[in-house]
């Protein structure tokens, strides 16, 4: 068997976690890693496997398959994606919602002349979630979808809360509300607002002397953030926090409720789920997956950019067609 | 707009459910219904749209878009299928897991010189069902999926205790249990018998004078029906039978647990959940929706058998692309 030969630039937690997958995917081999770092300072789990210089990509054009992207979304993806898409079928995990519009064009304009595919916005949010608001959507067009993210570590919001005077070392959890779920679970199509779906939860390290009450103030009433949320703050030390908050884990729920019948008086539930214990693993399991379908997409002609909304199913499976259709339909 | 022409063939639930399904998509319309019982007989829900004999189903080529088949899959669908396939394109709910590669075949020998797409097994398991367990095993590799059914009711099991000597009447439940659903959850992949994944749950109204517990006995040690399940049979009256368990609601679980990491050393669990109001108007939304997709395909110059593995979420939509990637990605 011929693997498919993988490339992965960037490499932080989504680059590592990239490498983990590939290596779980036996038709997939790592091949290069690409860091904007001196490759000597990138110590890499996979033996024998180069780090090279992302200005030497372009030695690699035929030697890899996919790119798998594990840059940001905020100014890495933007300029990077479209710019390995005129040279490899690529794969990313764009999460900025609002801007995947922009963001698909430019990466199109650049795959179609080069024929290569590119696979945007691969993940569980966007990504596996989106997929079950479609297909929920598509099933009851008469109902009302909801997405609860949590139990788990918002990076973002940990940040902003590292960024308050007096505050040496945080870790956010977003949580969702209980009585929410349940409302939308009795199909009541209830309106929520932002306070009643989630609540955010924080464990913050104080530097020595730091006014606790100013620290907890300037937290709950911080815009966007944290001032339409319910929020606790948890004073805790540093040896608690790298004890107990650790890891980074992550979910959510997609629910959808809907009506069929001649007057609607049947009701149904989807429900999807995700329970992970690492956030930046799942992602990336996502991606390689998915890195098996640009590759076959790029194969049978196909190029521009694409999203998890226009790739088959069975492009995601080592598994033949009839494989799959005996044993797991 | 240009609506897509729907044809029904076999009117009994799962037929009214998808003629209901239809008039919940607007982008759909009922052009006729099809049935082997004398027209004059089927009474229809829609206004205006024709009962036509199925012998007569050749003089509509042309005339309609896809033919949903709502037969059963015992003998109905092996022979309906593929020969509607040769004439039209074609949905089907072809559930006899074991059978589906040779219907899959035949249907794909009629479809492909026809020109026609026949998407086969479409429904909830097979299909959405299908459709988890085959995303969550790409993204996890590494671990083990579960599929609980229920609670709801199992026909085929009504039917059998009904056949039972002295029984008037009978509803059977399929409950799964929640004890092996917490197990499955733990990440423990545990091995499960059949008896430790679900419960039988049956409501018997009896003859009079019937000998109940003779009843008991023999519901409880039918083979392949109730043998190897704990069962339990409570008896009622027809009056409460028609009052209590006149639905037909089902659902249930697919469970994935699996790991990622260096050594494994992270757990997580992708779970799909259904509560369904109506088995069958569930599954006719389902069938409404590939609809859809078929239409397109053929449209495309696609031909041949597919199942839901094969189609693009995103063909299943009435929005277009560019809207899906704004508002749902």
């Amino acid at each position: 068997m011929t693997k498919i030969r993988i490339g992965i630039v960037g490499y932080g937690n989504l680059g590592r976690g990239v490498e983990l997958a590939v290596a779980a995917n036996a038709d997939q081999e790592l091949v290069a890693v690409f860091s904007r770092r001196d490759p000597a300072s990138v110590n890499i789990i996979t033996q024998g496997v180069p780090v090279c210089r992302l200005d030497d990509v372009e030695n690699w054009k035929g030697k890899i398959d996919v790119m798998i992207l594990c840059g940001g979304s905020a100014t890495d993806l933007p300029a990077q994606t479209p710019a390995l898409a005129s040279m490899f079928n690529v794969v990313d995990s764009f999460d900025t919602h609002a801007n995947i519009p922009a963001h698909f064009a430019s990466v199109d304009a650049a795959a179609r002349p080069a024929g290569t595919v590119g696979i945007i916005s691969v993940g569980w949010d966007p990504g596996m979630f989106s997929l079950n608001r479609l297909y929920a959507e598509c099933i009851l067009p008469h109902g009302k979808d909801y997405t609860f993210w949590g139990r788990g570590v918002s990076q973002g919001h940990s940040d902003a809360i590292r960024r308050v005077k007096g505050v040496k070392d945080a870790r956010q959890y977003t949580v969702p509300v209980e009585a929410a779920m349940d409302a939308v679970r009795s199909g009541s199509n209830p309106e929520l607002s932002t306070r009643e779906k989630h609540l955010r939860e924080c464990w913050v390290v104080a530097e020595d002397g730091a006014d606790l009450a100013a620290i907890e103030r300037e937290i709950k009433t911080m815009p966007n953030y944290f001032a339409d949320y319910d929020t606790t703050v948890n004073f805790i030390s540093q040896e608690e926090l790298d004890r107990d908050h650790k890891g980074i884990p992550h979910g959510g729920f997609v629910i959808r409720t809907g009506k069929t019948g001649l007057n609607g008086e049947t009701g149904h539930i989807i429900e999807y789920s995700l329970k992970l214990g690492s956030n930046p693993e799942f992602t990336s399991s996502v991606l390689a997956a998915y890195a098996r379908a640009a590759f076959r997409l790029a194969q049978n002609g196909h190029s521009g950019a694409k999203t998890v909304f226009d790739i088959a199913p069975a492009l995601l499976s080592p598994r033949e067609g009839a494989d799959l259709r005996a044993h797991l339909l």
